[in-house]
């Protein structure tokens, strides 16, 4: 995964045909593109002229460059599938953000996944989704049943998310919400929409590991600003904002993922008014929020839906099966935005849509989610006390939510212990998946409703040594 | 929507400001490029040096763009968001796809749309679906109705869908399908994983318009290949290949989208033949392949899925609302799509894959489809003769599906026959909406599924005057 000198190509002209391959399997060069000068392949890879030339003349021979004549060689093989895996700087797979989704959504093996980012089944309201089902076989309309709906989404769902952004202090109307399969598309159609290759999104240190790869996926240069346990790190920031002129600062207020932390008021006021020069969008990831126990300050709420666009998705309280989350912005943006969606993909189910805005309505969602911060708040303080005796301590004491950042005893490493537990079919979430900088190696992110029993305590105990 | 003379702005400093800043919002120019000099600037609009000078100057003052000593003016707006209707290089709406595809989803209003893709919700199989709705509502386990899925999709549907491929001859496995929320948005995730903005995709003249619109978000080169009552004009076909190098082919083998017209078996093999040298990929969409009372041709049989992309969805037999669809495609191919789908949409949902697949398994489904194929060759035969009065003549005899493309009598343009039809709210879909090269003038295509009644005909017999 890295240009490295360790490979089965023994030769230093396999070395230099190595690189440019790699180099066109990355499409960091793409086809008709010049590739460097045998002078300067010669220099950076300290190998002699005669050694490049041998290697270029080979890559013509095989159609993968093209010489021409007194201008050099350009790329001749067709582009390259993109490749995010090829694109990871994360050698080790264990904190390969790739890796660790691909190994939580893996279902039915036997393994135990305190890793993975939700709650299990048994925590959902089963009642209530099975009454939705019924109702839709009964009464559901046929063009509900059967038909694309709007590319904004179902008009009922989106007056009942407004009337919940107002609930938040989130000024909206509904033509600046838009229904999306989840809150990943959210985030990835806004990307789609304000980004191109190599412009710079700020995120947290640490932030949800999927951010990163999503983000790569759009080719964007990634910086990441530290999370204290108030908020970003506003003196960074602002060195960050002036010195990257970021396009898009990609963050959560409230039960920060991982960390558990949540922004303060003066944080997001000083943030918001840094960041107004530059431009800056700021995408608040709200999808924790309905687990904190007292609401934390939204930057949305602050800011009016200006330079804040809010996403969020029902897929942590009530279904991930249902494939349902929102936009809300700017309705220019908005409508912009739901071009963007029908055009790659039409709209969201107008069935589920109606599913959730059936769970929504009744009253019975606020019951649930009361129930499950209860009983997420007992479950934390069983998990930490569990922990502590292994050393393992929080980095804050999280206001709600279902994980615990911690930090390992000293001398730990948690890619490695993630690799023992792995064995022990013990699927972890080690910190440096989510740290941009590589800094979080005692780090470990803990989903404390998926650690029941003592399986996931012993085999911790075994990797920590 | 042009860069035209004919704007607010009447002098001439003011259309040298507007040309500029056009080409920001649309992204021609992105922060930090050079915008042309004043030289080159002053000659291509045919004005005086002096008169572009005042308007860098004042666009300066107004922080657009940025002198730089010596070496000209560089972009210092912001990027503007991603606009799909100022990418646009349709100036008449009616046959703007995005237009089109806005009207057709728009819901509830009392109008008639001959112009959409889709069967009215009369025909669809609503007791199959209350039927699946019910079972899943009793029998749906923990992780189909709560669960995030594996990014490729439910194992029961794949294994499905791989079964239906081998019968109409598209040998493959499990590991070569995906499930996906659309065709549509199976479309978009291979243009993701294979195309560079810029790179050349060959559609068929004319094609589906959301085509047009999904390259556009792309910003592929998009070269239309005419289409003949046996598939693609294979000489133009070739020279096109030649000429652009196309990185993927997108069409419809069976009931091609506008034309009704199938592939046959010479033209299917030529075509893979001639585009084997060019490493070309070809993306066959075969969404309508069910209505096709004898299976045509398909190019994913002939090929086995090396080159060729096999993308369809049950959209248009069981259900838009349940979004599902596939891909098939090469194993290798497949992982990488299935990383990307996983990075910016996590998966599928499970749930709806469970109804497809309950709807698919017990038979009722062919014999569902059967019925519709009866309804649809009778309802063609009508609406054929019905046009006939108007002088309004089929390209082709489809054989199979809904559309009718369809000539006007000679002397009618079908972008002001629409326009017309519109005010008397009956949504038609003209040629040109589908074409690339705009020679589709004359043409309409006609969903007869959705012209029950005289009104469509009453609103045709007045605007074609």
């Amino acid at each position: 995964m890295v240009e490295s000198a360790e490979h089965l190509e023994p030769t230093l002209v396999g070395q230099v045909m190595r690189l440019i391959q790699t180099r066109i399997d990355r499409r960091q060069y793409t086809p008709g593109a010049r590739i460097p000068s045998v002078r300067a392949m010669a220099e950076s890879m300290g190998v002699s002229k005669s050694t490049v030339v041998e290697a270029y003349g080979r890559l013509a021979a095989e159609g993968i460059v093209q010489p021409r004549l007194g201008s050099g060689f350009y790329v001749a093989a067709p582009l390259a599938p993109l490749n995010l895996a090829e694109l990871s700087a994360d050698t080790d797979p264990t904190v390969d953000p790739l890796w660790v989704m691909r190994q939580s959504l893996r279902p039915g093996e036997d393994s135990l996944r305190p890793g993975c980012g939700w709650l299990p089944e048994s925590w959902m309201p089963h009642e209530m989704m099975r009454k939705a089902l019924r109702s839709a076989a009964r009464d559901g309309s046929g063009p509900t049943l059967f038909e694309y709906g709007p590319a904004q989404g179902a008009d009922t769902l989106r007056a009942l998310i407004t009337r919940r952004l107002l609930e938040q202090g989130v000024e909206a109307v509904p033509d600046q919400v838009m229904i999306t399969d989840s809150c990943t598309q959210a985030i990835d159609l806004v990307c789609r929409f304000l980004l191109e290759p190599g412009d710079t999104v700020l995120v947290d240190d640490p932030c949800y590991f999927n951010f990163k790869a999503l983000l790569r996926a759009h080719r964007a240069h990634v910086v990441g600003v530290p999370f204290t346990a108030n908020g970003p790190d506003l003196s960074v920031f602002a060195s960050l904002l002036e010195a990257h002129r970021p396009r898009i600062y990609l963050t959560n207020s409230g039960l920060q993922n991982p960390t558990g932390a949540s922004l303060t008021a003066p944080v997001a006021h000083r943030l918001l008014k840094l960041s107004e020069p530059y431009g800056l969008v700021i995408v608040e990831d709200d999808i924790f929020g309905d687990f904190e126990e007292q609401p934390s300050p939204r930057l949305a709420a602050f800011d009016g839906l200006d330079r804040v666009v809010r996403v969020s998705s029902f897929s942590k309280t009530l279904s991930a099966s249902m494939r349902c989350g929102y936009i809300a912005c700017r309705p220019d943006w908005l409508r912009g935005l739901a071009d963007l969606r029908m055009v790659t993909g039409m709209a969201s189910s107008p069935l589920n849509a109606e599913l959730v805005a059936s769970m929504l309505m009744d009253g019975s969602y606020r019951r649930h989610v009361e129930r499950i911060r209860t009983r997420l708040s007992q479950q934390r303080q069983i998990v930490k006390t569990k922990l502590a005796r292994l050393g393992i301590v929080p980095f804050v004491e999280p206001a709600g939510g279902m994980f615990l950042w911690c930090q390992l005893p000293e001398g730990c490493d948690a890619a490695k212990v993630a690799r023992l537990a792995r064995a022990e079919n013990v699927v972890l979430a080690p910190g440096n998946a989510f740290s941009v900088s590589g800094a979080a190696t005692r780090f470990v992110r803990f989903n404390v409703t998926q650690m029941e029993g003592d399986k996931v305590y012993a085999a911790l105990r075994r990797a920590i040594g």
